[in-house]
């Protein structure tokens, strides 16, 4: 039964627990057995791990009968589908030295497969490589995968990185004895291309890497950690309990639908319960139908307490859960009118428009001395009006503030024109504000403006073209006017994103892998703080400055990461709207509480490897043609990647 | 005019020599001086080197004229074309710190070239990358490449490579002062994805990178070498010379079709002539029209002298200049019948039927003992006989021994059994041979044979499935039977090779880029000695023997090299026919003047950087199914590929 119930977590894969069996010939023994026991599926073995194909074909000549563990007729369609995954034979060694043994276990490989195949399992454990090489384990499960229905193949990889590891280690180091297992999986899975059938089931161990080290898995395709009773400790009443370090990690895989295993042995010395469990479980000791309890009872009821425990998802979180990992292509707000549900969505964002109103409140205390509050009018425009959620801040924030306000709303948007039309009706607002129904880069304004105030910003700041609108509207800002914003800066982060990477290159074209996407990341690793990219100041008093722009960043990977691939960027911005009242995602300084905005994602065509000691040296430009801006963006060091969205071919933001 | 003939030279644009010079605005005189001078074409600034955009735009405000060197008119259009390669203002620098500089570089960089474009120049020269990164000048530079129409853009790349590169720098160092310029360029054509109107312009130094560091730039696209008379030493006579390294290099790009531009000044204290040249010139001293003789022109006369002083090409050589670079499918002899002009040519390849009979001799001299060469027969199959050129070299092996012989002549080309039959009544064989239309892998032979002989090989010795044939016709071999040939083994070699790789990017699909090409390798760089892969041996008496295929192999660059770009891998075989009696075409081992194979070509789907120190490790599988058997190949370090035709979905020989 699920480990728990947690708002949010109706579709959470996490909070089903299976054990890690051994081979038995029994299956619906093994089976009930387990399930009885409290856990939600089996990972068994599927063969006798006694039978080597070369072994065979001497002794009954070919018969034919292979020793799987029962026929598909011992479990119902559904119990092998949803309670059993089937466990690859641990003996199998693709690599060896050993060219008999490589045969055999290529051989068992395909034949297991096949069997789990026929039994519709939804996923198989590979072993983990046992070499430094794991080339042909590789070549033989990706001419696997070529062929497979939907079944998942999880490879088992062992949670370690040796310490010695330290980034200063010469590439031709690889290979060598302390590998690092991230390695070793990264070697294996780009051998296969990253199909998306192939994911990680993690080994939890003892001794934990960093904290860096594991934060590079949750940005790969990990399906299942799996805990060795002997990774337990014991409480002080001697039941099992985990390290602090190994808890959260647990909880890190709860939140990123990562289920727990359980294997090994039961604990020596374990206290027979008589009642009820350690924690706060609510099954009862027993097992149903006065079974046995099963020998690993305890670990699973402490992993059910660590999931219950957790704190409930915010109700923010909860929202956006549907919009995890999912791909968006921006907006083109300048070529396209929104639409009223996209203006009712960020209307809604109450936080952002406070923001806007203290901003606009300390300009117009700025501005007008409270000597003359009362006889200055303070000439206010609103560029990009929508429906008119900057135009009550402001009159919010003259209230507040005792100023006088003369209102611009100027809109391109016609459908927008309406529901302005409609608010100043209902607010009574007709004699202060005016609306004007144009596109702000070629309005004639009949005065000029003190403050100019608008929301033009995109995830990455100018990608929906604020420098270049605001460029446009400056020509009616006083030349000692303000805008709000003031300044906006966008930020760049490489990461580690397998889901986002295979999504895209699910469409098997160049234009999906030079599109930036806006995205709630989630599955995601940031290997490096954010930084700076692109900043614009407004109003832009400088005749030669263009909105071309053209930075080259340089990160460096922490030393106790380990290597980790780099499937892209996430973007984010911060703006200041006016002197210290800011707004923005970027994650250290994000305004609390906004929603208004997703990261968004620069993909690469070809992940990169990032190693602690080398840099990772990006470039990312900002183009400016007749008809559209665009951005390209390229990484020259570890090594060259090409030069992404040449021109503007793939990806574009309309003028 | 051209530097001289050479047989075989037809199309080889090695033989035009140009000349750099300075900025004139008097196109037709500066043309007439330098063409009459020798020359056949100029590399001359299209542009006066004192403009700069933003200073053009504030003083003349924008009128629009720009000073580039004489209207379109003052020369033809095929003056233009044939005679001008137009050279790139050397002040650009479109990586520097300074924002106004990389702006101006960037817009003249484009007037240049749109009015090179304007011009149907076939060939502008760009100037080097000045800094450390080039990231913003490739970006430029790939944007131009999108829009532009047939014209080449040399990149200008000094011919340098530091000495204290010695392969054990970490590859942090990369970007540091004394890179290796190979790298540079590496970097700018990877930013560009290799496009193919981007080539390299070698300056020639007078100090010159070992011959491994050399050999890496013939693999390049390099259209140029650009010889400064500071390089040349003065003779005795106090005329210009070269070191005998620059000669050898000099002759390397004659051969490459790498034209030379001639560039600085005249040498001070040159002999003024009087009478003919120095060298074996017959250019007359003086200039025609009583012109003043050109101030590099006994340059020009050295490397003259150099070209013409180059050994004629062998007649193969000259045969196969055609093929050269130009990737063909491997045969697929098996499904496929072969056309009688295939046979035709091969037949005609008298050394391989030469090492037929010495081995065919040798076998029947150790078969039969002399003393009973009068009483014994041996019967002697030729298995896949095509038209009978293995039957008369089994024949003569017969008569020169001694030795008697029963020959079965097994054929499953029908066509090619006409010609079998026509054969033996010409040569009246037909009491000794007996033609048998059959694949031999489901012949049944009345007897069996003493010897089998078989040139079922390919380049890549057993890709067009001799081992399957042999396994077949083994049945009926005697149990101490002798096959020839006894073994083969196939070799592989990391190769720079950016035509082949551009040819095959070309088609913009995974297929091509997963197949193996017989090729005429030329243009390449050999990067290591090549290593054996696969070896079989005929008679194959154990019997759980497979022909499926498994190997990793390590190269390891040589120190003096620095890095290279793996393009693929170059393949090649070697064949024992019998004992000491072999064929093949592996470089150090090759049959002298056998011109039947081509080396065949794996390509990788992205190149690989290779460097000195860092093993390159190599996978490559022979996968045999039921109908067909194919290649996979990968590459693990210094990281790893993806594996190549899995399952043999690009690429495959049918059974």
């Amino acid at each position: 039964m699920p480990l728990g119930e947690r708002q949010g977590d109706e579709k959470n894969d996490a909070k089903y627990c299976g054990v890690e069996t051994d081979f038995s010939d029994d299956m619906p023994q093994l089976l009930s057995l387990n399930i009885h026991g409290g856990f939600d599926f089996v990972v068994a073995p599927l063969m006798d791990p006694a039978y080597r194909p070369s072994l065979l074909e001497s002794s009954n000549g070919g018969s034919g009968v292979l020793p799987f563990a029962g026929s598909d007729l011992v479990l119902s369609p559904s119990q092998w589908s949803s309670h059993v995954v089937g466990k690859i034979s641990s003996w199998l060694d693709l690599d060896s030295e050993d060219e008999m043994l490589r045969r055999d276990s290529e051989i068992a490989l395909k034949q297991e497969i096949a069997w789990a195949s026929h039994l519709s399992l939804q996923a198989c454990l590979l072993p983990a490589p046992k070499g430094v090489t794991c080339a042909n384990y590789a070549r033989c499960v990706n001419q696997i995968l070529q062929n497979l229905s939907n079944m998942q193949l999880w490879l088992r990889i062992p949670l370690e990185k040796s310490d010695d590891d330290d980034g200063n280690r010469s590439p031709n180091s690889m290979g060598e004895e302390h590998r690092d297992s991230w390695e070793m999986w990264n070697s294996f899975r780009t051998l296969g291309e990253h199909h998306s059938q192939l994911s990680v089931a993690l080994d939890v161990l003892c001794s934990l890497p960093s904290a860096n080290s594991l934060a590079r898995w949750f940005g790969e395709p990990v399906r299942a950690a799996i805990m060795n009773s002997n990774t337990f400790l014991t409480n002080a009443r001697g039941f099992p309990c985990l390290s602090k370090r190994h808890q959260n990690l647990l909880t890190g895989f709860f939140n990123h639908s990562i289920q727990i295993v359980i294997s090994g042995q039961q604990m020596q010395n374990l206290p027979t319960e008589t009642s009820g469990s350690n924690h706060n479980s609510n099954n009862p000791s027993e097992g149903v139908d006065g079974m046995q309890r099963h020998p690993l009872r305890s670990y699973l009821d402490y992993i059910a307490y660590l999931y219950q425990r957790m704190d409930p998802l915010p109700e923010q979180e909860r929202f956006e859960l549907g919009y995890r990992d999912y791909l968006q292509s921006p907006l083109q707000p300048l070529m396209d009118n929104l639409e009223a549900q996209t203006y009712e969505t960020f209307e809604k964002d109450t936080i952002k428009y406070i923001q806007y109103q203290r901003a606009v409140a300390k300009a117009l205390v700025d501005r007008v001395p409270d000597e003359n509050a009362s006889t200055i009018t303070t000439v206010l425009m609103v560029v990009g009006a929508g429906r008119g959620p900057l135009v009550r801040a402001s009159l919010q924030a003259a209230e507040e503030t005792g100023r006088k306000l003369r209102v611009y709303a100027v809109e391109k948007n016609p459908n927008a024109i309406v529901t302005l039309h409609s608010l100043l009706k209902i607010e009574g607002w007709e004699k202060i504000v005016t609306i004007v129904s144009s596109d702000m880069r070629c309005w004639d304004a009949p005065e000029k403006a003190d403050i100019l105030v608008s929301e033009l910003l995109g995830s990455f700041g100018d990608n929906e073209l604020s420098p270049e609108c605001l460029d446009g509207a400056q020509r009616f800002l006083k030349e000692d006017g303000i805008s709000i914003p003031s300044s906006y800066t966008s930020f760049f982060q490489p990461v580690t994103a397998s889901k986002l990477y295979n999504d895209i290159k699910s469409h098997k074209d160049l234009v999906h892998f030079e599109t930036a996407y806006v995205v709630k990341l989630h599955r995601i690793a940031r290997l490096t703080s954010p930084q700076p990219v692109f900043t614009f100041n407004h109003p832009e008093h400088s005749t030669t400055k263009s909105n071309h722009r053209y930075k080259q960043l340089r990160f460096e990977i922490p030393t106790d990461t380990g290597s980790a691939l780099v499937h892209g960027f996430a973007g984010y911005f911060d703006a200041v709207l006016y002197k210290d009242v800011h707004l923005g995602i970027e994650p250290s300084t994000a305004t609390p509480n906004m929603f208004s905005w997703f990261p968004i994602f620069f993909p690469l065509r070809t992940p990169i490897i990032a190693q602690p000691g080398v840099p990772l040296e990006v470039h990312i430009w900002r183009c400016c043609g007749t008809s559209k801006v665009w951005y390209e963006w390229c990484v020259t060091s570890p090594s060259s990647s090409p030069i992404h969205n040449c021109n503007g071919r793939s990806y574009w933001v309309g003028l």
